[in-house]
């Protein structure tokens, strides 16, 4: 059995200080920041032919890296793409690399280098993406504080529900599937929320919100207080979880891919930040509870006031280092 | 049927000039270029795990991407590790995390990031690389000139023997094996031949001689005449490919993964340039021919003087961006 944890704290022993972000630092001046993140993305893990086009995986692709330079509050900049191809893709990949490269013209990113390999079976691709952030506005995981409260952005449990929705062959609604196929990185957001002094740390949620939440928590000392009644109430969604014998709740919870947003802010400064975000981007900044002082287990479930037993089961694939 | 270089120059007509050497530029400073590279590594493409142990396949990883940062004459600071695991390969990834970390100390470099997750049924490993060099002693394929030698450091053809013995289940002498599974990235070597004003581009072999002087010559506008009588005579490894029903010469110029150097360096300074260099690392710089204007064939042979035709044909698998 395969132990994630446990291979990233091999890696976090040996090098302690150097993992923990979406994105590490890797070079820095008075006035800038250079960042660097890496995804993989592998066939029957991540994706699926079946039901993916080559426009929608090249699109993802992308936008999967670029969710991670704007968790940190930065611009992305430049690409280097590896990717491993079975043979059976041949005939897809010219469609692939064109829409690569215009969705990383459409993003003014620049492709720099990679790999290209065959792989036997699978369709393997890994990309690395540098970005930019000024210092006075790069956004870190372990830098929120007790009474903070937490927020999100972005549809939870939709791209799972696309997911499941596309596995089982089962109709629904296209935005849940283009959740899936053609997530967004909210990188205008998330640049605007790094730049108000209220934010104290985000992240991208990639991997369903309670494993997002719990590394937050882990990195800052924390811990948080969830209210499940302040998660989206949305009819259309919960018809979509209902059709396809989903929790809705759980899948709010325990979605991945929705490559939104987890921020963390001083609680005084939550009613003018959200104020202005719903302004500006005509979407919520949605509230979802409040960090405490660090308690054994990371995330606390209420509703209404009283405390609930909740256990989540994530439905990710493995996480990043 | 996969054609590398269509994608390839799919990739450069859309991004012309950021493509093309071991590892890209990506921040400078008046003292100092930050550099990057990306290697995969994909099983039954560039390994087998039925004969690389988990410790050979971490430590190879590594050296593979520190040869992309020594070929442009810099030194490797930093690294991130993405790794795609099958379900039988759990019992070894503890021995293959611990070699990894191990080799990136003793490399003097900081693992900073990747990404864990499973795969279905190949082991993928996908690397990415940082590096730093002085601006004065950069060193890229673009800039050979006409009437410059060429020259490689490395045995040519070994780690090609010692695939085709493992392949085959043939024992050979383990110098083979070695060459495959345990390749040393040229560091210390490609720093030193990069102070050498003398030295005008340089470039790993990775993908076997033809490939990558072809690459070098393309790079930089020219043709080589490549002397046959002056690749190495070792009797050994004339045995060891009869062995193998190999031919020695077309071993020599195709083999991949040699993780070698060629360089190319004004004709007059060769001398005193070979001679302290043999002094230094008592291996030889071995010169293999000289460089022309540009030709439409790249790469002539010739054979005391007298061009012979030879069609080698590539062992190798894809290539780099």
């Amino acid at each position: 059995m395969l132990d994630e944890a446990r291979i990233i704290q091999q890696l976090k022993s040996a090098f302690p200080e150097a993992i923990g972000d979406d994105a590490a630092v890797i070079h820095s001046t008075s006035t800038e920041l250079t960042l660097i993140s890496k995804d993989l993305l592998i066939e029957h893990i991540h994706f699926n032919r079946r039901y993916i086009s080559p426009q929608d995986l090249a699109y993802k692709c992308l936008q999967v890296n670029l969710s991670d330079i704007a968790a940190m509050g930065g611009t992305p900049t430049k690409v280097l793409l590896g990717i491993a191809i079975p043979p059976n893709y041949a005939s897809e990949l010219p469609t692939f690399i064109t829409r690569f490269t215009e969705s990383c013209q459409q993003a003014g990113i620049t492709l720099i280098g990679g790999d290209t390999t065959r792989s036997t079976q699978d369709l393997c691709i890994s990309i690395t993406i540098l970005g930019t952030v000024d210092p006075t506005q790069i956004t870190y995981r372990h830098t929120a504080q007790p009474s903070n409260y937490f927020c999100v952005i972005g549809n939870l449990g939709y791209a799972h529900v696309g997911l499941q929705a596309l596995e089982s062959n089962t109709h629904c609604d296209e935005r849940y599937t283009k959740a899936l196929c053609r997530p967004q990185a909210l990188i205008t957001e998330a640049a605007w929320l790094a730049q108000q002094p209220g934010i104290t740390a985000m992240m991208d949620i990639s991997d369903g919100l309670t494993i997002d939440l719990s590394r937050l928590c882990e990195a800052s000392k924390v811990s948080a207080h969830l209210n499940i009644e302040h998660l989206p109430q949305d009819l259309h969604f919960e018809q979509a979880c209902q059709s396809l014998q989903l929790d809705p709740v759980m899948t709010q919870l325990c979605g991945g891919e929705d490559y939104g947003l987890l921020c963390t802010l001083d609680a005084s400064q939550y009613p003018q930040i959200s104020a202005e975000f719903r302004k500006k981007f005509t979407t919520p900044l949605l509230c979802l509870g409040q960090l405490q002082t660090k308690h054994p287990s990371c995330i606390q479930y209420f509703q209404h006031g009283t405390p609930i037993s909740l256990t989540p089961k994530p439905f990710s694939h493995f996480g990043e280092l």
